[in-house]
């Protein structure tokens, strides 16, 4: 009998179309063996997710799964049906984590294409989706866009009518929500003075530390998150591509530069929304990972909590105190990886 | 004072005897821990072992543990009395899943000596032993034949009369037991369509996608399972062996394997019966493994639960969809690693 | 706007004076999750820390975290504010583990610091601080008493009066607490039939087995106990260093050896106390760790219970029947990676 096609072929570009829904497959149920794993992987210290304790009194549920852990579980799920042929990853917009994911919550999400239009090159085109996670109970606990660049089956075929869709480029502050009331918030246990007061638009932290990464790790988290974008696994595969090897999920890239964020921003832990993103650069195993942050705007959310917006810059192998970024022709500079604006909850003083 | 022998020498040949009862150490209880972990090194993305919801919506007790993760940790208990001086693991036979696994399970282990033959070279001899796992309650979960050539203590020491155990070559799928409901099942959610009707005996399917195996993975998910065969650890001590490097436990390659499988068999996650399996060649760090399966045989379990009879082939660092297997000759073909037949429940369709 | 400092120095030896008080951050929730992983990263084998229903059996509340898991994490939390600038770990004293740690229990982390003498260089001091684990209800479940070279911030500064603290050389087998029942031990269960009885003072034990660690490995160990130590885990910032690669933390050097010790010390899970400790030389990635140990003591603590008081040895690279130690000139012998002298609680025959 001959071999049959059961596999998963992906999505081709002529495949999506404006409106269409995307249900994505294995929701995954989050528990204290993510936490740790997350932990272990990344070296997360911020409080909130390290102490049940701590997270309690700062007006938590309980120890919270990290948002930036629980957005790389629903974009995991997202790839098999986005972004299996895409050639590249564009970007993200209009992020929003409105909900807190705790232990023991099961996580699906579901996508909607918003937005196409085809390349002038014939091969390929650009695919906007909304994605959204759900919990059980059917909360949305997320909700962010982006972008990819996806092949054509057939170069042939007709270009749909471009729809290119109308995005913010920031979150407002006013609209942010999810945070935890942290009134109660111990400076010493949280590893910072500095409170939302402390810093200033324009003031740019330099995160010191850096964290080399292996092959090993990365696959480890990849795979945590369910997602399986064969680039990230498969070195025999890789041989013949462009860069003859495989490369890091971008995702691995923004959690180890967040976790470097923790010396500066040890109390700015909790994100609460997703401006703008890029990977600018490939990571692969071997190379060192350093960050620097710069605040572009802040925003009174209460009483307690105000919220930081960042720009995280992550670069590989350079000291982050050069705080390399662009240049005056708006290109990014050598060992630039990744541009990442978010706005993360901080507690003001008292 | 003189050192003193403490260690544990392992089970030579002539220690083995018919009946002989084998009490294996060090039961583990397995919890949500576990299964993250698993999940992350074995890329695990079968339904019922990924969704608390998912699984407890189609009849099991809630988020259940993968019983090839189970299956690894009754065998890796079984190592220092059965295998410690193996010179290979020749195969396994009438492996039965009977129970599920649930997170807070405490597995024990047990063997009993069914068969033993002594080799014509006079240096080593085959021992066939039946191993069951238990849970916590005493109920048996699993259990399983392997059999391994061991090496004698003295090549002098008498031969025993030799027993060879009559195994079935297939668990008949009237057999089958342990399977869920399966009375709701979601294939958006599961990842795919295929249900058993889909599936004809003869077809061949293709899963595509490669894992490349690091050290520090196959190291980790072996000690998860409490399995240590010193081949799998030892670089320093394995420098003068004949490949001259550590060994990747064959779990690794089962459990991997299977995993890969997902492209393909998205809902045939649930092992029930292990029929037989050899490890056909060594995999080492570096590696990327693809898969591909057969469908052998198909059996009706319920009304809403049907099993296939697979054979996972495991290939190295080649295109699975060559479907590589066994030349004419009988003998396997070069880059075979894993030839595996087993039985797994899968949904019907309604 | 100029870049700001918000990022953590470290205390340098000027900073540190006697009776001085270190709160430090970051309390930490340990969960089943951290077992799991405590266990696929060390091949931890103990039964009390592995089967939660012999734990019950023997005295525990229910599988408890293992003893020097929680040292490891107590002592991460330190980092940051005793040894971010140290050159050098010089030991470990009086370290006394008084309560059992659960999943769920958050680890709080406190200093005092005991003594302060400048060397006779003028560049560096020696600080010794006593470091206090406490749980979530306020109870100190583990105290020890460590000391580290640390850089001055300016040559110049005066020297502060030498106080140098009286340590024990040895807990007293008297004040050993902390340990369980042990009422029901199952020696098959546990893997070995030696008991308190089995042992003598002076007596070696070659725990035969190795295990090499990979880079992935060591960074994720160390990450899951929050230990930040640039040394471990900055492979381009380490270039220019001494070694010019990462170091593994000698912590995972104490637990691999404390693993591979389950051979022929396999009812001797449970570590009471330290007595001393030295990181004699570095462990590079691809290393290989073998160990021996020494009885160097006995204590009765119940009619059930006995302490056996180990050297514990770890060597790379070598056979550990070899029991490579200090030649006659108490020099360490080449290889030696460890030596660690600690007290750990065993069943006596009935």
């Amino acid at each position: 009998m001959a071999s049959t096609s059961k596999s998963n072929p992906g999505h081709f570009f002529e495949d999506f179309s404006l409106g269409m829904p995307l249900n994505h497959a294995t929701p995954q149920t989050l528990t204290e063996g993510d936490i740790a794993l997350y932990r272990a992987l990344t070296g997360g210290r911020f409080v909130q997710y390290s102490s049940a304790e701590f997270a309690r009194g700062a007006g938590y549920p309980g120890l919270p799964i990290d948002p930036l852990h629980a957005f790389h579980v629903v974009f995991g799920k997202s790839v098999p049906d986005v972004s299996l042929n895409a050639v590249a990853n564009l970007g993200y917009a209009d992020g929003r984590i409105s909900l807190p994911i705790m232990p023991g919550d099961t996580l699906r999400t579901v996508s909607e294409v918003i937005g196409v239009k085809e390349n002038s090159n014939g091969k390929t085109g650009v695919v906007w989706v909304r994605t959204r996670g759900f919990n059980q109970r059917g909360e949305e606990v997320m909700s962010f866009v982006r972008w990819v660049m996806v092949n054509k089956r057939d170069a042939s075929s007709p270009a749909p009518e471009s729809v290119i869709p109308d995005l913010p480029k920031v979150v407002p502050g006013a609209e942010l929500t999810g945070f935890a009331g942290m009134d109660s918030w111990d400076a010493t246990l949280s590893g910072s003075e500095y409170m939302f007061e402390d810093y200033a638009v324009g003031e740019k932290i330099n995160h010191v530390d850096g964290m080399t990464v292996e092959e090993a790790e990365h696959q480890i988290a990849t795979r945590l998150y369910q997602n399986t974008a064969k680039v990230h696994f498969d070195a025999h595969g890789q041989k013949d591509s462009r860069f003859g090897k495989r490369l890091i999920y971008g995702g691995v890239v923004i959690s180890i530069a967040r976790s470097l964020s923790f010396n500066g921003l040890a109390n700015a832990g909790h994100m609460l929304a997703i401006n703008a993103g890029s990977h600018v650069s490939p990571l692969f195993a071997g190379d060192t990972i350093y960050a620097w942050s710069e605040v572009l705007e802040t925003a009174e959310l209460s009483d307690k909590v105000g919220a930081l917006r960042l720009r995280l810059v992550a670069v590989k192998d350079q000291d982050p105190g050069a705080f390399a970024y662009k240049g005056e022709d708006g290109k990014y500079a050598d060992g630039v990886l990744l541009d990442f604006d978010y706005w993360a909850a901080i507690p003001r003083k008292c």
